[in-house]
């Protein structure tokens, strides 16, 4: 096979810098990301969303979807659900059908702003019933992790105002941290729960969990089983987001993530478009916490759940979701590629573009071939996106399916 | 009456300061704001559209609630069309129907953006068949707009990537000047054609007219009758809009304003209610220009079209739209109360500060007494909101059009 | 006297709206402006430090010129001082002179980014040396907060890194919790620490103190001496200040402001000039917080320390600190203006709109002659600026001081 | 060598890839970076210059300091110089200076930002003193052109004003241009004027040159001699650069670039630090511009000036230029290797991903053999910064110019 040579060219260069390249083929192959149930259905922008002809219309095409990308890429074994949008009346018929694919249920994903209560928030809403109804939608939620033996509560909130003077900021803090330790309590043992903040949208003046540190701040103070999640697309321009990460693992909190990539606002693209070199810093960080001394730290750094979180609109849906995977997969192997020691002589030393440079070493490096071999070495093909345009898996499925109509994903517009 | 007497003090203090009350209130008076048919239809965000159990379902409603607004305003006669939206067999029935209210019909916006052809693009996308789709469609408008005696057509464009390399950036400019050119030949007499750009959204990479630079070089290559349109949502974060206003209006090519606000991205919020004293600063820039000895600056700013375009999600949409012209006549009102011989005084001697006085001095007038006494002198309530609260047309509404299911704006999710 | 009439008239009608207008006042004359010694010194930007003909030269004049801000406005009876820049042998001596002019002494400010021994940073240096002298100096800064009276240790850090991979987020962080342990434990009885953050400049790749979040998790971590310090140019783009100060205070943790305006980065122009709509928002935090019944928030917002801290290059010194401090006053006058019953009414009717005139209805309302009528009470000249205009201090300074050339307060290049 | 073997297994490669290396290599023997003569000196921050002990100390020092980075980078044998910062009395000295060390004068830049004068703007200063000594200088640099054969006159301005109302923008667009005017027509045969834009800073509320398009208006009415320099880092936060290149090479008015990195201002950072995708997107445009049939396009793209500026505080200088040059050179060589005809197929076929991968197949490539072999071809060592870790030209420096206090650059506080 062609990548074959050049992989032996690479696994050569790299072992002459010392880099143990079979340990970097574990690691690779144990890397994770977990595909979302709604990446498969049609999803676009407030202003069209464009159907996509193959796109899923229930929750077990979503499975069969991701199967595919699994088959296609080898690390991406689960898939996270959303809530109603996945509901069905037989979980364990759905796990066994996951099973049955060589797949697992990810997070679950409670939907407390597609109804209409929740025009003035869910969890913070002035609206007793209202904050009853979320609250109790959340609990359900924590059954359905039960009933599929789901160990993450993903909740990300629609909450905030669009007025000044419109509602109580510290009156909805005190809301949402009533409604938390409710939930809290509910959780199944093991299970946590992951509080994703985000900056702003669809809330326009405020949105109640508006960064890490109020995510953090609620964490905290409901315990062990409550941690943050980082979506990248979160944040507002200009932060360092991997300065973020380092804090949220070295406190404990760092819970997982939301992949995607964003040039403004929470753009939604496919992760490590718009600037990979941020990627990888990403996946620095969580290497250097992995193998940190403090248990705590490490410990939590390996427990990180990777999920992607992204809205195509233009893009075939399963190439997409195979790219995603792909780009984390190539930002995770070139982290792994960087050396330690050296990066650490060159901070003692207060060297600063030597330490730089260490970075950037590995992250010159031409991967490719690396991924290739660890793929061919997984049984799979080396090469995803050749084996995407040979497979007859995405023309099928237009046919089938009948031509991008599909709702199935809760999408307004779709 | 109540405001008789703020007035009266207010006029007394005005005049003291040596403004000539009765030359403002002539101004106030001829102020036009011109309100969207797609405000008056249900709206929201990629997440969710919360309906409005009043929403028009149609034109001839949205003509309806124009002149309910109208009616508590004064200064909001006329209004903005968007094809196919508010399509219509018999333009001249739907004209007498306006005038009938007392109304008119405004600018014509061409939708290029939501049928599946374009998805990848309308006038820039590089299938010849879209292209020569979407400006048939804007050519169709051009018909519109001597159906109707409209005066603008007000073009839009969701045209943009998502991805780096996914198209060409110069050869979209050249399908963007050749689509431009077709259309500008086709305008009615003494008709303008306004381009409207973007920074970002729908498309995420990059926006093909993304900025004035860009929307100004396309217009100075047709000629005088395309102008550049001014969104004050659409600008990247810390940009200067007063500034490109002054600068559009020293070049003879401001044709007009879609009004809103906007906390971080293009968040659609009712016009001044994020930074009241930008959107004063920006009439202030439009009075200037209006006293302009060259001639191309005074009659380009005499001739701007002011329109609000606004996605309202949560907010009742009447009252909302009324806020909106309210907004713009409280900014334009104290605008108007500026010292322009004590600014240029002041400016002449380098004084920073009693320059930035000058302007806050009229700024922090209370013009609301003002602005009642007008209102009342043209035959209106003194409070529009204190009349909006007592009419019973907005539960009326609700009564009648059943719900807010209504989908009459083309709103994905509506 | 002309205000005189004007203030009657709107006491008249602010009774009317039910508002105890006496009680306004009350608030008003205890309001506290603190002023920074650094601002009566010449400052400006990389490029160019603008000479201003009368800048303070040493700690004594800037006193004296801070006691001229004060007799203008009564409201701005202390002074921060930032050390070594305002260092003096005989801390007992300045006091008195402080007291002479009827001025206390203020926050403590160390300054650990000036010396070459800082190029990578202070308290998270990797060099112990470092860590050492920085951490001696803050500790000096305490003995000097014991020598002056001063109860606020006002912490800001220029440690950060400019380039990926320079240093260690992870191990800078350790360091910082190390050094903020042993300087807390030095604080006078009663003094509090006030933990800055900054999210970039000069550090340009990653800032150590970089936003509210991380600031608060080291000020818990210490314990209730500890609190967070809020300029309001250290944030994001888009950021809802507002919403982290009302955050902070239910947290108990806000200790303080920095106040300034900015238009993109961290412009340090003076307060409420580029919106001062935000700056009446995070006032009417501070007021609902004053007055909530958990004494651990209503304890917190009273004692925020108000502090201005800019940096003028063009503005006269004096006349600068005047518009400052008087930009407070109208805004928190406005706030005071709110009807928080109305406000409670709207907000648990869902009433969007109206919630948001409540506010608006405050804002709108020209405070001028209410403070003219204040400051003639508490034996001022009504209008500050025109007092200003009037004096001859200004110009004595320009005549004694020599032109503008010192560089008294440590600025680079001034 | 070690990059031997290297090099002709990625030559081996990138041929079975039907690329011609042989082509490549001329291309980027080809390149050229001018680096600034203020690079060379100490320069820093508002708060700080920390400065280097090599720092050079005049012009003289600063073209040694520049042939030693071309005798380790091959591409930049030409400084730009900056006057008054640079002024000699004897100009064909400094010449002859030069060309003795193989390295030739490039872009002049005046100087009108730091003299008190310039308090409130240069150029439009509502001062006419001002405004004639702003000139007169200009003017005074187009002479030093003609004594120095340089070939660019590079300007930019501080202009701009910090608060509403201070000054009036149109009144200040129209001094601008006027004089434009008068330094454009003293330009020498052949010079051209570059106009620099920049966002913000060291104003902070507007500044004159604010964006390209009014770069642009003004490049446009001056004449073919006037183009627009694009400063990588004056942008606001999201801007596409790439697409604003590709715009202003189609409107054959790109005249050069200042290269530096940014997160959030003008941070001055190394370029392609934060982000070298962007930078290899800004190649990709002019190479793709170099080969247009419209000889507008193509013979604006081949005269682009390249230059580095970039303002350097804890970096030692000459490794910092180094990087900089070696990351342009990076960035380029990847934007060779792009398949322009499968870029193009998979653009007619609006294969978004397939166009995406085209470009990321080549940023993938490692091209550091490639970079190595072409400095060896050129005589050069293969890894410049082993080279520079070999030289004792630093250490030499540091002894020889004594400690880093020299302010050779005029920056303040240096």
């Amino acid at each position: 096979m062609e990548h074959q040579e050049a992989y032996e060219q690479l696994a050569q260069a790299l072992t002459a810098r010392g880099i143990d390249v079979d340990q970097i083929k574990v690691a690779l192959r144990a890397q994770r990301i977990e595909t979302p149930s709604w990446g498969y259905s049609n999803s676009g922008t407030r202003f069209k969303v464009f159907g996509w002809p193959g796109a899923a219309r229930n929750v077990y095409e979503k499975l069969a979807d991701a199967a595919f990308v699994q088959s296609l890429t080898g690390i991406a074994p689960s898939v996270a659900l959303h809530i109603p949008w996945d509901m069905v009346d037989d979980w364990s018929a759905l796990s066994e059908y996951a099973a049955s694919l060589g797949m697992q249920i990810g997070a679950i994903n409670p939907n407390v702003f597609q109804d209409e209560a929740y025009k003035f928030g869910s969890f913070t809403n002035s609206n007793p019933d209202v904050r009853r109804q979320a609250i109790d939608h959340a609990l359900e939620c924590t059954e359905i992790m039960r009933a599929t033996g789901s160990s993450i509560l993903s909740l990300w909130f629609a909450d905030g105002t669009n007025y000044a003077g419109q509602d109580s900021f510290r009156g909805r803090k005190r809301f949402m941290a009533q409604a938390f330790e409710e939930v809290y309590t509910a959780l199944p043992e093991g299970g946590r729960m992951l509080i994703e903040y985000k900056f702003f949208e669809p809330p326009f003046y405020h949105t109640d969990l508006s960064d890490w540190g109020i995510a953090a701040t609620f964490a905290r103070q409901l315990g062990p089983q409550a941690q943050v999640l980082v979506d990248t697309g979160h944040h507002a321009l200009g932060t360092n987001v991997e300065h973020i990460v380092a804090i949220l693992l070295d406190e404990g909190l760092l819970g997982g993530f939301h992949f995607n990539s964003r040039k403004y606002a929470d753009d939604d693209l496919i992760v490590g478009t718009v600037n990979p070199f941020e990627l990888f810093l990403i996946y620095n960080e969580l290497i250097d916490a992995e193998r940190d001394e403090d248990s705590v730290v490490s410990s939590c750094a390996r427990n990180v759940a990777y999920m992607i979180d992204q809205s195509h609109n233009i893009e075939p849906k399963l190439e997409a979701m195979v790219q995603s995977v792909v780009n984390c997969q190539a930002a995770y192997a070139k982290a792994l590629l960087i050396d330690r020691k050296a990066l650490a002589e060159r901070r003692a030393a207060q060297d600063v573009l030597g330490a730089y440079r260490v970075l950037t070493d590995a992250y010159e490096t031409d991967v490719r071939p690396l991924l290739a071999e660890v793929r061919v070495e997984m049984g799979l093909a080396p090469d995803p996106f050749a084996a995407y345009a040979e497979s007859d898996y995405p023309d099928k499925l237009a046919r089938e399916r009948g031509g991008g109509t599909g709702s199935g994903g809760g999408y307004p517009g779709a």
